[in-house]
């Protein structure tokens, strides 16, 4: 192996354990026998389990964060466009990182979660302001929803979206979501997201 | 205190701390002494550690849960009114029990999550399939949106509701949520269920 080769199998490594066991119950040398090496090799990569942290956030999470957010540039988009492809590349990530949503939930929106402060420094502060105001602008062209609050949205597409993705793995041992998977979800959030609950073609007689 | 009140006490004691620092950091002394007894009470009440995580769950969660879903009856039932006041209970039912979405997002969505496996035993079959099957209806009829999967909703309001709840201790540290309370999150929320994102009284020129 190229020594870029371990360093990187050493994060899929962290990664992997980290979400399925959560930080504080995985072992430096759980990380390194899952890919054959020694707990030295992990401690020459990353000198300390801190570091190898903000390695994670840096190299990993903000990796997800920018595939999701960078896409997002201003207030002249089509809201419609905008939250429909943020949906999509939420949950298209997930396919590439399947480990974020359930690192993310434990870690950084649990009290406690190890990754928590670190992430609170790097949240990306521009994107879901120019997508709140992009909300905004439409609302007072009145083509969004006035009653829907431009500062929740956001967080309502994670909820919608990271929540079950952070569960997939038993979503075929709860009622109703049997045999149900990720295109299932677009398609269901994105109708939500455009019309919810209203039939945008039934007309009261 | 009566006998009664101690052992309520506990289990305040107990849903608290597992929802601020999670159940395997939790030991029973501290429970014990953040209402001034000794172990040995906790040890008298519950006897296992277990017993106790049987109780939390059936005593405390099974409150929240038939809260939230006892007044879900059938398919008669209006959906739109039936989704927004199941959004409105859930979020009233977090001032009760501040603990619950934390430790619900901790303990039963986490993969390894020590509350998971008793929680799928747990999960009331019967209500999200009568949710699911009143939305059904309401979609032959054509008065709800066709393209949104009521076996998927019930989910995506949890979504749109715990994962907010769960992280309320931190909303004053994310850009775009700091001065939003409970009360904005429910009209946010049921105003996304109610349109989404389209302007119900909009007309294209």
């Amino acid at each position: 192996m190229a020594n870029k080769d371990v360093r990187e199998q050493l994060l899929d490594a962290a990664t992997a354990l980290f979400a399925e066991q959560g930080i504080a119950s995985t072992t430096v040398a759980e990380i390194a026998s899952r890919i054959g090496v020694t707990s030295a090799m992990v401690h020459y990569y990353f000198k300390t389990r801190d570091h190898l942290l903000d390695t994670i956030i840096e190299e990993r999470v903000e990796r997800f964060i920018a595939y999701v957010w960078d896409p997002i540039t201003g207030s002249d988009a089509d809201p419609f466009t905008m939250v429909k492809d943020l949906v999509i590349r939420i949950i298209k990530a997930s396919d590439i990182m399947p480990w974020l949503p359930p690192l993310w939930i434990r870690e950084i929106v649990n009290e406690g979660g190890l990754l928590r402060e670190k992430m609170l420094q790097h949240i990306p502060v521009e994107k879901p302001k120019q997508f709140g105001k992009c909300i905004a602008a439409a609302q007072k062209q009145g083509i969004v929803n006035p009653d829907i609050d431009p500062r929740w949205l956001w967080m309502s597409i994670i909820g919608l979206t990271m929540l079950p993705l952070a569960a997939a793995k038993i979503w075929n041992r709860v009622p109703t979501l049997v045999d149900l998977n990720k295109d299932d979800l677009a398609r269901h959030v994105i109708a939500l997201l455009m019309h919810g609950l209203t039939n945008p073609s039934f007309t009261p007689t």
